[in-house]
């Protein structure tokens, strides 16, 4: 038999993986019915013109989620128990089931499966950058500088941070204005590690911390898994609102404030520098912590990046945090925690119980690329693209949206929150959308208390101009027909506009 | 000026930790005093014979740790406040200092130093594989497979683990007869989060656990940092002691019970088939899970692996866990864990809530490693090499250690765990060792409750037979001394005294 399998070598997918995709296509529209033979290894690596490897991982991948079987000496078989794993079915997001943690998990699913390239899904639910601009050459050129240090990085790293890699992560910080030693710098796995660590470090469950509203729903999700109390802070033009701000820490005496200064994931909205320094006076005032969330602020588009608070802060109240994943690649698993002692050490000390660290290789892999200049150059090349996106992103709500629609107007990094009217036809909006293939992140999985509108989050990082446009057309095309259905509801007053 | 530095480029050390290990020596004692100018990067690049990154990374290590300071357009000076940091002075061991996570501290730190090998330090104290025979050759060719993949595994993986190293893990667990689908593996980053991400799913802070008396320090360190209450299980010949198991549990309702029956860290030692079979029972009797740490199982040296509890649970009690760190390499951070419906699930999420996962690029080459039978081969070569130095170290016991003092005798994994009378010249007995150039680890770090006996863990795993002899001697010496200073006390007996 002939298999309907197209490969196409100039997508950034893994050859494998695209087989993987297109028979697990086939399987689901019923093309490859259950029991059906799969040509052999041989036959079919031969036929694609790709190694047998190929092949065998696309037939373990299939193998390792039930959609085939292996028999030894008879062959490969479409599973009796073949499941429709295709997007509407895996998905949370397509049913009743919300929360932070189950949202994460679509995001994830989402991107493995490369939707917007095979599975017919567009992606803009994911504030990830686009891993087809990851720099894999360079990146590659670095990892193969270590072949002479492979047998020491097999052992165990320090749990802290390999040392070169905080030598060049202290640089970085410099050209943010902030002014550490290496030994200040502990290595997390990722943002989402730092969060936690620092959470884990200053908290106890039942106690309570503020965050923006909306906030990271990564963050909502590290707070529910360790049973934190968030407490939700709006925003106006300027940041987070100081009143509503100071009556909440006399009210609740939080831990600290989760802020995401520069650029905000979910709304990309910009805290001004006034502002910035008003908050870091009130924590000092009222003798709470800044958790300062940086991830994006490299993601400048419209001028240079923004001060963090850390870079005035010189009493000690800032926690910082940020990470490569959103600037270069989510896989490396790299971030930094900047935290006065003792807090460091705690936070040190919860990490040789949580895992011992970072696996070392990557670690150095990385250090390699950014003493090789590998960095600016990276952000030299993706900051005009990404530009361009949100450009599109801006100009194509712009154009097709309905009035009452409204929008946050991001400088930097991948995210854009509108406002809907508050209707009953819009409450599953993102379950609508993703079944005409666009992926959207729902709004209230954002928010630490209820608000009277519906919100979206729309991330422009992982598609090209021509595709957000098409994907924002036919979201504002639903829109319109949902509200058309039952117009007497659609003049709601939209009471949350920000005004940036 | 010229630079007491000479490289070996037969040593498994990378050349620019060479570079740096030898120049902190020669700060610390004296040789190159304060303020001395290092000669210029390109001209020491050019004395050594090495690349100019070799070196640029080598005074970047010495800067992070505060020993030179670099001046632009001046040059490299050796620091004004360099701190001596040679192992007696960052080492806890040497201090009264002395809780499991500063323990497990030393022990990292011991090993970055490479201490055998340059800071004239011989460890014994860290039970971990020796680097040196890491398959270098074949897990670079691994790695270098997955070129054309790079792409996509810069972008954020799959939380529970890539599926093509699931589909080779379940492959590894049919060898311990367990079978499962790579869907009911999940990834986790090595034993310690394997362990802590169990422990978070199934206790609140205050609930009680069992554990082996002694038991894994990193267990004891994730209970205390979770505020888990352990309490410990003594061992007779068989294994743990069921009539105190069954009182611990009548008395504490614990929520498991953490055993480690294969090769046990830290005692080597190996509970039997029939006990094995009478702690399940117990286990589905009283409704308490056992959390079953495999991670030296296939290091046995006597004869075939022994059979996990794992491979005859068919009650869902056992969640099992494992890792290649012990194996393979600690540097890799990658371990399993299987565990019953839903706490699979439970896991997973808390696993988002945690890091959202491995880095996809070392658990690509991983599975590439396994896919092309690297681990057998590796086994087959490393078993015999541990077995000569498990012979070596019980050969030097016999030979060399006083009456009083007693050693289990282990089949395989990498620790022996001694037993010294009581007497109050011993009761800092790591700490004399390590004056004169040998880390052990204090037997007290793996105890849930006191002993009535001094305990240190000797590690085998790192150090050639010869290195292994000459140590056990120094050690033996120094108990001797120790305990003819003060006879009188030599006479306690021993209450505790492991018979396998």
């Amino acid at each position: 038999m002939t298999l309907p399998v197209e490969l196409d070598r100039n997508n950034r997918q893994a050859l494998y993986q695209q087989i993987v995709e297109q028979i697990k296509t086939s399987i689901s529209n019923g093309r490859l019915p259950a029991r059906t033979q799969l040509p052999t290894v041989r036959h079919l690596a031969k036929e694609l013109g790709v190694t047998r490897l190929t092949v065998q991982n696309a037939y373990s991948e299939l193998q390792s989620n039930g959609w085939v079987e292996a028999t030894i000496g008879r062959g490969t078989f479409v599973s009796e128990d073949a499941y429709p794993r295709a997007a509407d079915s895996s998905i949370y997001l397509a049913t009743e089931q919300m929360t932070p943690d189950t949202v994460i998990h679509d995001m994830l699913e989402i991107h493995q499966l490369n939707a917007d390239q095979v599975a017919g899904v567009r992606s803009m639910a994911v504030a990830s950058p686009d891993t087809r601009l990851f720099p894999t050459e360079e990146f590659w050129n670095a990892l193969l500088q270590l072949r002479p240090d492979v047998m020491s990085l097999a052992g165990y790293g320090s749990t802290q941070g390999e040392p070169l890699l905080r030598v060049e992560m202290a640089a970085l910080l410099q050209k943010r204005s902030i002014y550490v030693t290496p030994d200040e710098i502990l290595i997390s796995s990722g943002t989402t590690s730092g969060l936690s660590l620092t959470t884990q470090a200053l908290c106890q469950p039942g106690e309570t911390v503020l965050v923006e509203q909306p906030t990271y729903l990564g963050m909502l999700n590290i707070l529910k898994a360790q049973k934190i109390q968030p407490i939700g802070i709006p925003f106006d033009e300027e940041g987070p609102q100081l009143e509503v701000l100071e009556r909440a820490v006399a009210q609740h005496h939080p831990r600290f404030f989760y802020t995401a200064p520069s650029f905000q994931n979910p709304t990309g909205m910009n805290t001004s520098q006034k502002r910035r320094h008003e908050l870091l006076a009130l924590a000092e005032k009222h003798g709470f912590l800044l958790v300062e969330d940086d991830l994006y602020a490299r993601l400048s588009y419209d001028g240079p990046p923004p001060l963090p608070i850390k870079s005035y802060d010189q009493s000690g109240s800032v926690i910082f945090l940020t990470s490569e994943s959103k600037v270069l690649a989510p896989g490396l698993r790299i971030g930094i925690i900047v935290a006065p002692w003792p807090l460091h050490e705690r936070i040190l000390a919860l990490r040789r119980a949580t895992d011992l660290g970072n696996p070392p290789l990557l670690q150095r892999a990385l250090a390699e690329f950014l003493q090789q200049k590998g960095m600016q150059r990276h952000l030299k090349r993706v900051i005009p693209i990404y530009r361009k996106r949100r450009n599109a992103m801006v100009n194509a709500l712009r154009r097709y949206m309905p009035e009452s629609v409204t929008w946050t107007k991001p400088t930097g990094g991948f995210c854009v929150w509108l406002t809907l009217p508050r209707h009953h036809a819009l409450h599953d909006i993102h379950r609508l959308a993703l079944q005409r293939g666009l992926a959207v992140a729902p709004g209230e999985v954002f928010l630490a208390r209820p608000s009277n509108h519906q919100h979206l989050r729309l991330s422009f990082g992982m598609q090209r101009p021509e595709a957000i446009n098409a994907g924002v057309k036919m979201l504002a095309q639903l829109i319109n027909e949902r509200l058309q259905e039952d117009p007497e509801e659609n003049r709601t007053v939209v009471d949350w506009r920000p005004l940036v």
